[in-house]
């Protein structure tokens, strides 16, 4: 009497009557070996959520009638390697995802805990996404560190229906809290899109009203797109994030992936420019195995060289030595991403 | 293959076999948008827990034959604006309710974490239940601070069967697991009631043994009932809270709800008496609008006027002025309740 | 529309597809009281965990075709009695185990955190598992505190396919992440085994990096087995733990468990010896009353007799005076064990 719960296979059966109302447990286990060189270092361990982040997520969706709809959305982040949430010794919380929405021909109203638009290109428009030794924010995130760069707190989200001839879009705004002059949630910002046959662009925009390390109040935008050629599909994505008096960041970034076997072929040149200096490039290789569409296994190699006084890392280890000013950073990974 | 899971569509399919054996997976999402005006500001931010308490929950129940049945429920809170636990920044645990039961002809003996019996009185007899800023325990809660106005751990308690002609009742003792003096699960109460046809009245007693800021070893008993006209449904429920030497509390309120369109008005008044003078008084208005059994949306009024040196709140967010000594606290929330 | 998921009766309806790829919803609530008597005191309170560790998890399995399978694991403790997590106070973690899998008729190769080799053998060959007041390991622990006792974080395991005439078998590391000389996570081991008929026997042995109380790099090993003879099984195992230049335990149990009724008698003998004298002697006597397969209600009853400066305990409530050096700790508990 162990197996209590669903099944893919039930869930198919229902047919119809299952897209009306049903409730989703979900999530993903990503895990694998990882070498990372640094600091004079080279440092083998397990490595977890090499191309996808592991997860554990409930959802569902009701059918309201008229067109309308109901759901919410619940995901928390797992350090699968330990057997935690979304840090070595934290528990499961669903700071991934925490929402609840009302959708219908306007498109969605959402409210709670959810990405910011700003950060959906980084990881739509990267073929590494944002995980692993190889995506392209290794070299982003090191001086914007406003707290709503990928994620804010109580947010009002609206989104476009699916219906608009491939144009798509969102606005967010995440409510303050406070009259204080900052606010870990006050972000607000958009991003539209278009999308027909092989090509698909979108652009991001947003601002927060939070201090920073680099500055108060940081601006950022981003512009990405990609075109497929059949043989492959190329990705390129441009990143500037400002904060008055202090940071100025260009970043840039162009890919490509090819279908080769049963697999994905997976290439990116990433530059990082703060304050009008180029601060680090890094070189990504990758390839993916797909098991089944949900289980595939994977290795990434990735090599980042830093110039003057920059230090970004593909992803060390705890305790191991910083990549050195000026110097470099490579990483190899191969692993298991199983979905659920 | 993200659908992994369930489906409501599947389990009315199901048909008899269902209520055998099954295990469920529940919760709520509340989230909304609150203004608190207090201690001279006006401060708007997501609210969340407007009408109902987000949570998520896990239950089953087995059928051993013979009219015995074996049950378990585990229950966590949710912070939904922020994706987290029971607490801003806590990850999920089940302190909501945390039991296993067996159940039969003879009622149901539960064991583990579990609601006090005196807690039931004050969310079953108030239209807005313990949720927002419509609640009658805004003005209960300061005074009455011992470990188990809501909840005990360690407990065992045994609820009466369904088929004693409308009367039903429970009882329960927290094991204290200690010698000491005090101890937070030391508690032992009960809750009879009687309810047929339109009325539903009920009883509520329970004692601790936990020192509290306002004395040791408080006592609490509480009255509700309900009479419904069809029209509308009248409501009313006094409590008495006393710690020896120090607290006498009574508490009243007196509430209706009406059925108007697809939807319920709430209206409430409550007062609260510490040691003999008048406190507090609370108004309270709401209305909620149900798009389907499980999803509503809905909004309400309310206002808490302070007497002396009483400072009630209709529920500030973090960092908001405290309501003045004497003065008054205005809430207004409008937000969306999905359960699944 | 509360009952949102899953069924038994589902499950089962669906019959060979859901064996291919499937998603359980499982875990345990067993509660309970006790009493423990040591260092003077006699104290009842609520136990947890009697016969089975308290816990809540996911788990799958997917079929990939061509014999292969690939399969994912979360699973976390309950501290069922205050509705927490692993501990009291603590959320929901998955650190009983979170791993990943790929099986096929090579056997399984597993990444994550998981169980050790070398603890199988103390719960597999012990009639009281490693829970309750019973538990053979009451008078292990004590001066064995590496921290891969049990578990251990960034392993790689290989377990045998089940199709060897009976052998069974798995080896496990676990990465160090580190060039210090202690990792938490420092772990290699293995254990072999053979069943058929009524006999079963397998040994184990492991060693870590890591520094403990009684010296670095501690090493274990341990024999068990069984052998039903119908009207009853006997059970035996041996434990030889050692850190060079401190420790040197020899740790044995034998046991015995005979159907009775719906239920199981369950008896057992265990003596810890640690560098060489006689530390500690426990008895167990327990009953488990099947109500079904899933639910039990059950009892048990043992006494540690202390020797010299030993102070072994049954478990003790917290804040409870411990065992005398030398004294005994005598538990009793009956309790209500619900699988689902």
């Amino acid at each position: 009497m162990k197996k209590s719960l669903i099944a893919l296979a039930v869930l198919a059966a229902s047919g119809a009557a299952m897209a009306q109302s049903s409730v989703t447990l979900f999530g993903i286990v990503d895990l694998g070996v990882r070498n990372v060189k640094q600091g004079g270092q080279s440092l083998w361990g397990m490595s977890k959520d090499g191309i996808n982040s592991s997860r554990l997520g409930f959802r569902g969706v009701e059918d309201l009638g008229g067109g309308m709809r109901a759901g919410f959305w619940l995901e928390g982040a797992l350090t699968s390697d330990t057997g935690d949430g979304r840090t070595t010794g934290a528990a499961l919380d669903f700071q991934r995802r925490s929402t609840v929405s009302v959708m219908g021909g306007f498109g969605e109203i959402r409210l709670g805990r959810d990405y910011t638009p700003t950060f959906w290109n980084h990881t739509v428009f990267d073929p590494f996404g944002t995980n692993g030794v190889g995506s392209s924010v290794n070299t982003y995130g090191g001086a914007v560190t406003g707290a709503t760069v990928v994620r804010s707190n109580n947010t009002i989200g609206y989104f476009l229906p699916g219906n608009l001839g491939g144009i798509y879009g969102q606005a967010m705004i995440g409510l303050k809290e406070t009259k204080a002059a900052n606010s870990a949630s006050d972000y607000a910002g958009f991003r539209v899109g278009y999308q027909q046959g092989p090509l698909n662009v979108a652009l991001a925009y947003g601002q927060e009203g939070t201090a920073t390390a680099t500055g108060s109040n940081p601006k950022r935008w981003n512009l990405g797109g990609s075109y497929n050629l059949g043989v492959a599909n190329l990705i390129g994505q441009y990143t500037r994030a400002t904060a008055p008096g202090s940071l100025k960041l260009n970043h840039w970034m162009l890919a490509a992936t090819a279908p080769v076997g049963p697999g994905l072929l997976k290439a990116s040149y990433t530059r990082s420019d703060y304050n009008g200096s180029n601060d680090a490039n890094q070189i990504a290789l990758g390839y993916e195995y797909n098991l089944s569409k949900r289980t595939a296994l994977y290795t990434t190699y990735s090599r980042i060289a830093n110039k003057g006084g920059a230090a970004f890392s593909v992803g060390a280890f705890a305790g191991q030595p910083a990549t050195a000013p000026g110097g470099k950073s490579t990483g190899f990974e191969a692993g298991l991403r199983h979905s659920f």
